[in-house]
């Protein structure tokens, strides 16, 4: 078990047959349908798994920081949306980005058209952010007066073309079931082709971009649709699962976790691995309660399903807590190692900093590099 | 305003002149009361805050992780206490520390010492630990008979001096007043009180160590004890200034985000600030919500008194959503900088892998570190 033997502190394990088969079905959906799959690299912000999309035809990406942009350009990708809304404090980043690849803002008012008209001479193409109910930002589609006068500033914005809506429904996330999902994607398809059917005439080209997880997942309908941005169901977790986005068996990451104490009493045993590590995202419960990870064996080949009645239960910043049943209490040894499928796998790699796949090899995560 | 030029994307502003007294104020306390201050490096992990502790006389200091104790080890400190549970895994990496400097360890059970007996050759010194009535781990001080057994192992191990007994009050983060904090600690001090009454006689040279924040901050009887640890003080955040630990303006650390879209429809604010910068620990509302975070202005000389109904209430990856008032949304402005005052400054700390003082100095975090 070599990746095993090199485990001292919480590792974060990828499996890369399940990452890469993750990736491929939904680049398989995507061709299905005749849309572009951009994923969000967000979930992962791994070069080396950036070349596993690359390895399934993906040549442009979705991103939520400039920082990731910067990383992604580095390494080779030359088509990127940045879906956040424009942030003017880091104009010169961008200016010196948009002269490397083709570059795409997303911006959320009209105000932030005129700022790049008046302020960034290298070209950028342009998303205009719609809100389709999630409430986060961007505009509301029913605010056509608001819809409108962002499209008279871009028509006056010639040096950055603008590309269409795009859109994130997010509220898919509160879904629980692929009913719901379902019904939220179909209102984000509905108000979307809306916007298209209202400004195409104006704006033949315009496109439209949406795609979180759960409908990219869940839903086989993306009619009228340009491209999909999902981006977690590269690792998915236990949040997904929850909402049926994906089978416990499509996780592609679990936190390996040593041993450090056992309290035979409360069958509690007690992890190197806490808030630092997993983030404080929890998973409600039908008690009310909630949990922060589902416990599953370590093997040879990677994990097994996760324990019965066996949860993370309790963070603190360095020790986590799991309480199993007594039938299963004495699988825990002092010094040995469990595996945690995390229930947010995009705050627990950006925490880790790193991944150790099931081969030994490590790879990167943005948030471990120095000096970006 | 030279520090606020600099910022461009999420940044951890420290207020050198508040931290230096916050830890001015313990290290005073703990000389009043004839206890050593081992202040937790955990909120700070940061070798330029931990010069600031050295003025004040500190020579020794507590630790959760041996990466932490490598750290602070290459730079200077001599004597460093792991208070987490031995981690067996590592054992290579404490053997090494072992022969550059004092290294003292925490264990959990009778096995722990036999282990270190049994593997360990290198002296380190053997705090047990003892739950006073938390229940996360250690040994319950009413288990005489486990305690028992663990000091007859102690006397067979004559290599790993026994120091004495360990408790953190953790459920002290759970008071809401004083004087819940006040009887917490009490029980703490009655049960270690009692440790020492029992075996001294066999150990005369045993010693107690407690000291969680809160009750550092806000009692004044340390009466049997000997040496306190307590972490965050160094920095304070909304939390303990709800159990009552603080005064707003006792908290050191700010988190600047540029604001990127404003919904004056709905009285909010987008900032660049999510969960990957303040991690999702949340603060309890009379309401029963939560918020992430309190808002303050930004002046040249720091920041000021939180704005007045005005929270951080929602988080996702990158973005954080502030709901304020009518009048006071006018404030705010596209481009511009809010400064937020986090929930939990040690998990905030850690994902923000540094720090921007409000002279412009940049100071290390442990985590921005790469190779560690």
């Amino acid at each position: 078990m070599p990746f095993l033997d090199q485990i001292t502190e919480p590792t974060l394990l990828l499996n890369e047959t399940v990452a890469r088969a993750n990736i491929r079905r939904m680049a398989d959906k995507a061709h299905r349908h005749h849309v572009t799959l951009r994923p969000h690299f967000k979930t992962h912000q791994s070069r080396q798994v950036g070349e596993w999309f690359k390895a399934e035809g993906i040549t442009s990406i979705t991103v939520s920081s400039v920082k990731m942009a910067q990383y992604f350009a580095r390494h080779g990708w030359q088509n990127i949306t940045i879906a956040f809304p424009l942030n003017r404090r880091q104009l010169p980043q961008l200016a010196e980005l948009a002269r490397q690849i083709t570059l795409n803002l997303t911006v959320t008012s009209a105000d932030d058209i005129s700022f790049l008209r008046e302020h960034l001479t290298e070209q950028v193409n342009v998303w205009v952010k719609a809100d389709t109910g999630y409430g986060r930002t961007g505009i509301k589609t029913e605010d056509t007066a608001a819809l409108d006068t962002v499209l008279h500033e871009l028509a006056q914005t010639p040096q950055h073309p603008f590309l269409g809506f795009l859109a994130h429904a997010g509220h898919s996330y509160k879904a629980r079931n692929k009913e719901a999902i379902v019904a939220i994607h179909q209102e984000t398809l509905t108000k979307m082709r809306a916007l298209k059917e209202r400004y195409s005439g104006a704006w033949p080209g315009l496109q439209l971009s949406i795609g979180d997880t759960p409908s990219c997942s869940v839903t086989e309908d993306f009619s009228g649709m340009n491209e999909i941005r999902p981006g977690n169901f590269v690792f998915y977790d236990l949040m997904q699962n929850l909402i049926s986005s994906c089978r416990l068996e499509d996780i592609a990451v679990a936190v390996a976790c040593p041993v450090v104490a056992l309290h035979p009493d409360r069958n509690e045993i007690i992890l190197y691995g806490g808030s630092v590590h997993f983030s404080k995202d929890a998973l409600p419960q039908a008690d009310g309660g909630v949990i922060f990870g589902l416990v599953v064996p370590l093997t040879e080949n990677g994990w097994g399903a996760p324990l019965s009645e066996t949860a993370l239960v309790s963070l603190s910043q360095e020790h986590g807590i799991v309480r199993t049943t007594p039938e299963l209490f004495s699988q825990f040894e002092i010094g040995g190692l469990v595996g945690v499928l995390p229930v947010h796998s995009c705050l627990t790699a950006d925490l880790m900093k790193g991944y150790l796949t099931l081969q030994g090899e490590r790879l990167e995560h943005l948030s471990g590099i120095n000096g970006f």
